[in-house]
């Protein structure tokens, strides 16, 4: 298998799959060209998926491992409130794997583009001994409408889209869902947004260090996923839920369980329950 | 040392280098967002550095490798005619390499990044094994102009902006300085472009692939580095010099050296002195 084949094959995919058409030049060239919409921003954002660190091969496919790859990138678009456009997406596989490989990790991605009418616009190939893969989203929103982790406010109140603990609790999720739609409907909403992919407790501390502000949790409001428990809803990951602030007046329109108060005090301080909440999320780095 | 810890001395540094306007958000929320300029369209690219693949820990400092990764992606922006914007660094580390190793990569992408006005915006961070780095990078050009690989037609020259086969002579170059103002000037000029990253064969190969044409090449025309072979001129991977074609009437505006031209033919075929020349560059899958 040459590259120039294996490059034609991921062509012939990417142009069976949903088209936007913000992007005028997709695979086959240097760079992909893209057509901005007036008055729109775009979001850009970027995430690894690693061999033995977010998956192994023995217990995920191919196809499963390239939904995987694109939810943690589209998620990040879901909580900046953002229309999904096109992905780049860099693969370096294992010299073993086989070309059927590579076309049920394309096909399980392209998948979920479609679902969300993003195009696949292309990227990189290499092969390495590891399994590895970057995915780039671009998304647009209405010119400043993004949501960010900056706006939260005290007396602000804190929701999320949906149930926690659920990825932690069964040790990994096979295909989360990206809350795109629930993050569309925020905008004009919402005060801050992040999605949580390293756990309530530490996601929820880094929006309040953007915003400068601390925050208040009772559990008895924590929507817990059946089966978990609380410190698998305060401190897991990969649930893909958006945590999200609204002020008081628009609290009525937004859809989400509240779990807490945005206060003052010291920047980035999460309490539970009146008492300190330690960011115990996934850390790269420990 | 603690992800967020790491993640404000990027954001730091980030801060400390060029600026880019169309930056409005940049290091520190779940995606950047980026304001485009009206009547321009974006060109993306995304580009793998691989440890052991593309450099090793002992002969490469972490500064030639920040600078090695952001020069792949610039390059690739440089041979579509573009102005380079932003960047985003997904960037997984050994273990064992200190923030110290971390702080000297950002500066060594930071340098290049300086120099061509363009903004790290963001990014990924992971602990691996080996050390894995894939940049994007994004840039504008007036709406339709961008430099395709499509755009060569029998009689137009082939030119390269500079000499060929010295990185295949040295083996490897350090410090290689992507033609990003020479790939401006092309604009509204050059028919076609595409940056030799693998080799002049295998890269006029895939233009004229794009373009559905020949090229015949002349080895007496050829501009061979100095001491390099013409098989290290023809062949050589890494000299990231642009290859472009011009139409008759332009080939007094345009600065580069004529080295062939582009006939009608089987689509993708290289002659050199009359008789087929294979493809021999580098391919990740041989």
């Amino acid at each position: 298998m040459r590259e120039v084949d294996l490059v034609h094959r991921i062509r012939k995919l990417a142009a069976s799959g949903y088209q936007n058409r913000a992007v005028r030049e997709g695979i086959g060239d240097d760079c992909a060209v893209v057509r901005p919409t007036p008055a729109c921003d775009f979001v850009l954002t970027t995430d690894f998926v690693l061999e033995g660190r977010h998956f192994h091969l023995d217990t995920y496919s191919p196809a499963d491992i390239g939904h995987k790859a694109l939810a943690r990138s589209l998620s990040d678009l879901a909580a900046m409130g953002s229309e999904p456009l096109f992905c780049l997406v860099s693969l370096a596989i294992r010299p073993e794997l086989a070309s059927r490989w590579v076309d049920a990790f394309y096909k399980g991605l392209l998948a979920l583009a479609n679902m969300h009418k993003l195009t696949l616009a292309g990227g990189d190939l290499s092969r390495f001994d590891k399994v590895v893969v970057d995915v780039m989203c671009c998304g647009r929103v209405p010119k400043g409408k993004a949501l960010l982790r900056s706006g939260a406010k005290p007396g602000h109140k804190i929701f999320v889209s949906g149930p926690l603990g659920a990825a932690a609790h069964s040790n990994w999720q096979l295909r989360a869902e990206p809350r795109v739609s629930a993050g569309l409907k925020l905008r004009g909403l919402a005060s801050a947004a992040i999605d949580i992919s390293d756990g309530l407790s530490l996601d929820l501390h880094r929006l309040c260090l953007e915003s400068n502000v601390s925050a208040e949790l009772n559990s008895a409001l924590l929507p817990i996923a059946p089966g978990a428990s609380l410190d698998e809803a305060l401190h897991g990951g990969e649930d893909y839920e958006l945590l999200f602030t609204a002020p008081q007046a628009k609290i009525r329109k937004v859809s989400g369980t509240q779990i807490g108060s945005i206060t003052y005090g010291k920047a980035g301080q999460v309490r539970l329950n009146g008492r300190v909440l330690k960011p115990k999320g996934f850390d790269h780095f420990r």
